[in-house]
């Protein structure tokens, strides 16, 4: 069964407080030369389908339930068991 | 400059209870099928560094501050502008 990940973030005319602090906090900590932080959420999951079902049952899962469509946008794709951000 | 994903995630041994709600809740929201959700952390950033001084520069600011790694792990790519999760 396919192990997807999705990946969401506020758009792009929404203001995030969280990249903000992060990007305001890394020249302090010896980071220089980072711009353009964003920061939002990750997930990983395994879904029991295959090609368009899997498309439409992801999409459907992802706006509406784990993202929130009027601020976040998301992108999925299928990952190999070694491309988890746990492995 | 180039943009990079980071995603973070509770490393595969420690309980996830965000992941293990998300689960929980979905087959009541209409989602069957669906196991082994990780929730964790999305970042996108423009890095001024090229090579191997980016990949020492993005593991330096992942292990000393964008996670904790002790109980959590991450995953680094360069992404295009039109793989944006923003986009």
């Amino acid at each position: 069964m396919p192990r997807i990940a999705v990946d969401v973030l506020l758009k792009r005319e929404i203001l995030d407080p969280q990249g903000r602090a992060v990007e305001d906090a890394l020249p302090g900590l010896g980071h220089e030369g980072v711009r353009e932080v964003r920061v939002g959420k990750h997930l990983e999951l395994v879904v029991d389908a295959e090609g368009e079902d899997l498309a439409a049952r992801v999409d459907a899962m992802c706006t509406g339930f784990l993202t929130n469509p009027v601020i976040e946008s998301y992108r999925w794709r299928v990952i190999e068991e070694d491309e988890r951000a746990d492995g």
